[in-house]
């Protein structure tokens, strides 16, 4: 039987994402969509302006969108995916959990919290385990897990692989599609011909947020990678798919061709969302391309290429679809190991 | 009165933004233009397809091009610029400076030899004296000066900055432009929507170019910098202007306001196409940006922005325009050092 | 002596390029730059995030915004350059003038209205004396003159030019550059890798205001020329410049030489800002292009070229700059004509 | 049992896009690929720089390349698709047709021959008919029938729904993608924050070719369809789907419902390639838009909006995938109506 399950923050282009991926999704079932207050009240189809290039079924357009409070979700929801704007979400998650409702959030809001889990499931799935101090601490029955910022998940695979090698210092590079800044983020004219070489708290969220899903649950708390991550974080022309050129110093001093294999063979998890390689690996020295590969394994993979051996270990590049592995993807394969953890 | 100069290799992207900028040149005066024996003979308007935003002159126009070969090239022409490509440079540029030309050129045969100067006029014109070196070796009464390739111009500038600090390591990501790769080395389907994380020999050139223009002349040849230099190159879809991110490893501590300090105070040199401030720095962090900042200083201002302490240096980007002062107003300020010191 | 000016709604994007070519204005000096009111009362640069390529003069940017409102400018202000949001300058130009203000506005509010004069001075400066008619009609002894639709102006001056041929109908088909929108009016998911069939609005304006335009005074309102006029109206990936493709049916069958003449001939006005030729004509049938062509004549030239003969008359495609001659120029030509016809 | 086919020139851009579509096919199988002699010899893997977006499979890319000659491909080959150069194809696709085969060509040349037909099933098929009139004429066993220019195809159904309201006069402007240009025809230099108004031949094509798609077989010719159409054609930086504006003078008087009923109920037709429904309509003015519809009925839809009176008829906007429906796709539909129609 299908979970049911409701979108906090319907409307907007990660909500949009969301509701693609759910409307096929053999586990759950869409049972409520939750905008600001101007939307509630009105069809999705009304209140949403539908962007995503595949149509959205008639029965999720009929829906009627509820406001983002607990009381106007119906009780037999059992788990909510929240694309809420940070601020909204740091007031409002708490009342869904407190209520008793699961939330797997793409929100940056609370990501580094003591007590949140904040997961790529095949990187580090055994930390959904904090969710027992989580509950000890606030006294929620709900839970609310976190999965990070769309340019840490890019990177963090491979350096999940790398770690066998001895991952001492991270340089990370990004080059960042304009959908990372949701439909109206970046306009045509700061744009078009141009770069940006900077987006706001991003370098800071590659920097904590990788070391806490590198680091281990030691049963009270997450124990943070010890790696020194430096990023520089830029906004290039691209629709979709972040690049980065990541620098990672190594106690070890492997091969290109030992880093290739360390990528290739890191598993995957066995989870509807989860691609089968969850690491592809190019040869030729051009590639991945966002535009070429962002969609490997449905959006839901990481590719890298580009391996050369450094004076203090490798460098490389790699790539991931920033909505999908990155936003809306990262969520459902987080609810995805919530219900198969037995959390729902 | 002024320096008679021709072009080799006129007809190329290259070329035509070394006439642009010798047209109104106050010490040169074009009296050649080379071209390959497919053009010569033909006038230069109907040689080239002109594709800089403003016109010809009907006087240059009206030049017939000759073959790139120091035969066709008249005796009172004093400087050659040599845009050539670098298999054509390699075996060309040596017949014309054993006839006793002067060469200042941006083809990249050659700027790594050990008798061939590799100058930024503002950082190293003191390496212009290994021309006697170059002279003995080889037994020429010209001479051959390189600059080197326009995404280690970009950066150098600052690293020079910052040398005072104690510069141990450099990791530097690239975000460049189409045109450096030429008018047509890039096509439209390559890039619309898409970056490249991989261009040809660059991360080399970055690499050894950059610890010979911070090396010193011991009276027989260059030493190199110690600084271990990593980079990591990409094509993006802007038109001109090449962006860097640097990560520099110091061995003293400064704060960023003392590296913009460095940055701002660094000294430009008396000669006319360098701009009275050689690297502008911006307080914004989303500054320098290729289409807004390219153009400072003439194209020939270098600009950084965004720095911060790491946990071992700084890291910060960088912006020059790669046509002008990484290229063809690279070369014409070596030509007006040579010429200023004495070489024509 | 300078006239005194100001600018209503100077923080937009229009209203930013009006500085930018007011600073050096020979005839005119800012004394007063009006904002919404939560701009009023902070400094200029304090108030608008200035994003055009020169830098905003220190006395210019240390000016204190005021509202949008005849009491908050001084009196000894003589023109106003109007780049309001139509809504608000539809209640706010009005209140100006009726305290005696001259206003030269580029909203597009009230340009049909019958007594408010349509100009583009080189075109129909005879209409002017219709503010005769205004100023009777509603008791004013200020003046409102408007300036066209930047996609109206582009077209304007080639049919103008055609009408000695007879012109009966007009098709046109318009690729215009984001600029147009605002800074913030066509987002970077819109249109990379893309194109909007359709502007709101915009094919009206085309339509009736071209027909004002190339209408005649009659000493009590200005008669509609009898052409019919269809426009389609296309965003496109481009920065400036509105290039349009242009059918015009007429009644005589001149070949595409006369055309070329009957534009090149077409006579300029003699005013700061008009360019010496107002249209160029290329032989290429690939320009203009709007990256290689929008700047000619500074931004105030319009450009033409690919003229064909059709079964009923010619096709041919123009160009002009959006935000130059189609907006900010536009008012400020508009401007000079007011003071040269004794209206300040 | 599937029909053998080969590809000449397949190593190209619209030479990939046939393999793509051949490879899933249900009653063809790749058994020749042809290439220039440059290639023969090698396997396709390594003869072809593979740069569509689904990888090919390895019994393809195995095939070894022979050379576009009929002495080299295999006799059991029943039907050829052809996306030569046209100077090729022009001396190349008849010798093939001599020796009994059957080409479905893309290639432009031969295409207003008077004994050639040429097609889009859905609206003319029974031109089919002339490869008896070919035969006859040429003494040839085989058979060669063309598909028009993508932009015409774009354009050309919606004006076969138009025809029953008298179709008299077509104006057309088209906004077409850098792919129609091929993988290089069009550097980045030249179309990033640009338009180029003129595509070589383009609008002659699109003028000619209607005419003949639009016009009736009589038993011994083509006789061209009676309406003056005059298009003006610009590339644009988007990467697939052209996109028209169109006005139709018509005969009636039809409103924008009984237009869009006619573009809806034009029939398709049932072959494997065709969509069911040929012309999709939108009710939105600001679609059909490249990027979000270019891929309707799996790229082989044509799509129309923006549909409005003009006082002469209607204007409105269409939009189809130049190398699916426009190219490729138009190749392989042609071949299965030459296998429905028994011609194999």
């Amino acid at each position: 039987m299908s979970t049911r399950v409701g979108v906090l923050g319907a409307t907007g282009a990660v909500g949009q994402r969301l509701i693609q991926l759910l409307v096929p999704h053999p586990e759950f079932e869409i049972a409520a969509l939750t905008a600001s207050s101007s939307s509630a009240g009105r069809t999705y189809r009304d209140a949403a302006k539908w962007r995503v290039d595949t149509p959205i079924p008639d029965d999720v357009a009929d829906i009627t969108v509820v406001g983002t409070d607990p009381d106007e979700v119906p009780d037999d929801v059992d788990l909510l995916f929240s694309s809420l704007p940070s601020d909204v979400g740091a007031s409002v998650e708490p009342a869904f959990v407190e209520e008793g409702y699961v939330v797997s959030s793409n929100s940056s809001n609370g990501r580094m919290d003591d007590d949140v889990p904040l997961t790529i499931p095949e990187i580090n799935a055994d930390h959904l385990d904090l969710i027992e101090v989580q509950r000890d601490n606030r006294g929620w029955d709900g839970a609310l897990l976190k999965n990070p910022n769309c340019s840490t998940i890019t990177m963090v695979p491979t350096l999940a692989a790398l770690d066998e090698f001895g991952l001492e210092r991270v340089h990370v590079s990004t080059l960042q599609a304009v959908s990372g800044a949701g439909y109206s983020g970046v306009t045509s004219m700061e744009i078009i011909d141009n770069v940006i070489p900077h987006i706001g708290g991003e370098a800071d969220k590659m920097e904590t947020e990788s070391r806490k899903l590198l680091g281990s649950f030691d049963g009270a708390g997450i124990e943070l990678h010890g790696a020194d991550v430096s990023a520089s974080c830029n906004r290039v022309p691209t629709l979709d798919g972040h690049l980065e050129n990541v620098w990672a110093d190594l106690a070890d001093d492997p091969d290109p061709a030992a880093v290739a294999e360390a990528f290739r063979s890191y598993p995957s998890i066995d989870l509807h969302s989860s691609p089968e390689q969850l690491i592809e690996v190019f040869e030729e020295f051009d590639r991945p391309q966002p535009r070429l590969d962002r969609n490997l394994g449905g959006g839901m993979a990481v590719s890298a290429g580009g391996i050369e051996t450094t004076s203090n270990g490798i460098q490389y590049n790699c790539l991931a679809h920033n909505t999908m592995r990155g936003a809306a993807g990262a969520s459902i394969l987080n609810g995805e190991l919530l219900l198969e953890e037995g959390y729902l």
